[in-house]
């Protein structure tokens, strides 16, 4: 069977694995620590630094037959491979999906939106921003609407500022003297984030999953709906044929994410523009392993390998996934208890665990709860499901005051 | 979070494995090799014999926090287990589920017919046989329609003989004088087989799927058909509450399958009787992975942990299992064409492959359809396509002729 390394230990990681293993295959880990979410679970784990081009050449070839040999292709867990080390696999003949050029489009927010420019995708203003002048000419344009971003390396509402135009020159002027090369663009008057998920092969072949609400607090998610509840059918196939295009122009293969806001054009009509891109399996598309014919870990695995894509059709009326984000305080009640609880009042909850420490607002888990009631009140009530579940996991407190008989 | 040490490395310790990854473990395995089916994707292994008592304490203590403890429960993927040495590992005071007093009903056909008669359960009539002319007696008492078994450690047809009134003197004598022990019991004329399985836990919470059929070749399971088809309400009920009757008389945990034979009374009327115990996942079990909301791996794990077990209703109006059973040759085409060609044919197919070696009958994976129309159409459709896949896995043809364009 085939070996499928991946660069990277989280928790996209594990569950890589866990689809790999029912497919026949086990995946090869390159990771920092040996206790990490993935590797704590994988038996084919190099320990090694992701930004060491030797430590990727060592993930990147396997031994069998007692022979050494490339693993069929290299994936990732996150973004942050240099772009060259990924040239230099590639000039020795390892198939690393996505490639480089598709990649960097998810390293640079720059470099992306240029190029979502030059297809004619829908981006907000935008600029580079090289100096106090670039900010303050920008900022005029677009009204002092600004929102400031690390160029790479920015996640979870990392990297990103929203500074008023006195606060402006002084931030610029620090970031950019800390080495953080930066842009910005237009603040946009959302009503709401959307997620448009695709996959797609090195053959070409693409398979684009309904299109998801993701809800989100502190610039985290927190909860995705799918499908986006009261998404016309108009918005949501330009949702989908956008991600679809963004995969085929910039040659993605593997999943793509389209991270997406929703907003009201002049005349109150909704529209959408691109937010940012994850070429990797995503949190907004956590759901489908619990409510979709086939989930995304498992499709990045065949995607990379050049594999056939399978079904994306939904199974249930309604999934919502929330996150069980560290609270301030790890409660007293073993976590065993914990699950028990969710698990009494919930049978139908699916709870996935990264076997992460403790932390207050770190991704811990998550609990999908798929629902066979697709009407508002329906979603209301999975949603209400899947919050008070994820929340009692990390709290130990039932936020609606429930108690049990 | 807890630990399971799983006894055996076949393929339902390799499922039970995904299943514990996704809600934060990973299991302990004591296997027979590092190549085993569940030991290759696994991290902690223990090589060992389970004949062994030495080597089951050794998979049934983790060293965790500096200190060595037992692991949160010990369970297994076969039943081969010596009673005594569960006894001593209890007394140790290692939780073991299902413990021994359970599970010498899998493991024993005589004691577990006896239990079974004892609790009015229904099945064929039966005697011990520890000398040809008790096989004389009981052949007379059956009209000479004897099914002969090993009481212990047959399998997939392996132990189990049907012999005419001339063979059957000679079979037995030679069998006695092999030390196998046996039992018979009167050939059941039947209609179909069935399979009825739940879970229970160590508290006594028990849920139940529905009911399947099972249709087997030459003694093996081929194809399981969820919920079995053309089943009365009334025989499925039946059928169902024998299974969680069964498990809280014997006290099992975790799952447990009862394989029925279905046939008809002289009015005609079906009725069912008990063929055979398993007290773990079960082949028939399989399609709870894509077809119910929880499937059978991960509720074995929540039962004999005692967590609170999970929804059990399927997602699909009918879901079919088919078995990819090794050909008499492995075809000359790559295992990864052929699942390229079953995913570009049945982008909805799950593919399940266990890692093991090809070998003629050996049961290599197997692939799970589940179908959106529950009319017999819509099964007979469902079932072809799940026995196209499997089929097509091992011989590289397809069965129906179906030529690529």
């Amino acid at each position: 069977m085939p070996v499928v390394a991946v660069i990277g230990d989280g928790q996209l990681a594990r569950m890589m694995q866990t689809a790999a293993i029912e497919i026949g295959q086990s995946v090869r880990l390159l990771a920092g620590s040996r206790d990490s979410s993935a590797a704590q679970i994988c038996r084919d784990v190099e320990l090694g630094d992701y930004r060491e081009l030797e430590d990727l050449r060592r993930a990147a070839r396997v031994r069998a037959d007692g022979t050494i040999r490339p693993v069929d292709a290299v994936t990732f867990d996150h973004e942050h491979v240099p772009t060259e080390h990924l040239r230099a696999l590639q000039a020795d003949g390892i198939s690393v999906q996505p490639g480089p050029d598709a990649l960097v489009h998810a390293q640079d927010k720059l470099v992306m939106r240029r190029k979502l420019r030059e297809i004619g995708a829908p981006v907000p203003p935008f600029a580079a921003i090289e100096s106090v002048d670039d900010a303050r000419g920008f900022s005029e344009a677009v009204g002092g609407e600004v929102c400031l971003k690390a160029r790479r390396g920015g996640y979870d509402g990392h990297g990103v500022w929203f500074p008023d135009a006195d606060e402006l020159p002084g931030l610029v002027e620090k970031l950019l003297a800390d080495g953080v090369p930066l842009m910005a663009e237009k603040k946009v008057d959302l009503s709401r984030e959307l997620s448009a998920m695709c996959a797609r092969t090195p053959s070409g072949e693409v398979a684009a999953w309904p299109v998801v609400e993701s809800v989100q607090r502190d610039g985290i998610c927190v909860e995705a709906i799918a499908p986006a509840p009261g998404l016309g059918d108009g918005l949501a196939s330009r949702a989908r044929d956008l991600s679809v295009r963004i995969a085929e122009e910039l040659g993605v293969t593997g999943v793509l994410a389209v991270e997406l806001f929703e907003t009201r054009d002049a005349a109150g009509q909704p529209e959408i523009y691109v937010n940012e891109l994850a070429m990797r399996p995503h949190n907004t598309g956590h759901w489908t392993q619990d409510g979709a014919a086939t989930g995304q870990f498992e499709q990045h695995m065949r995607a990379v390998l050049d594999y056939p894509l399978g079904d994306v059709a939904p199974t249930a009326a309604v999934t919502v996934m929330a996150n069980a984000l560290g609270a301030d305080e790890d409660p007293d009640m073993p976590m065993r208890e914990r699950f028990a609880a969710v698990w009494r009042r919930f049978p139908h909850a699916k709870i996935h665990w990264y076997g992460k420490g403790y932390r207050a607002g770190r991704k811990l888990g998550h609990v999908n709860v798929p629902g066979r009631d697709g009407s508002p009140e329906g979603v209301a009530a999975t949603r209400r499901e899947a919050d008070l579940a994820a929340g009692y996991i990390v709290t130990a407190v039932w936020a609606d005051g429930y108690v049990e008989k």
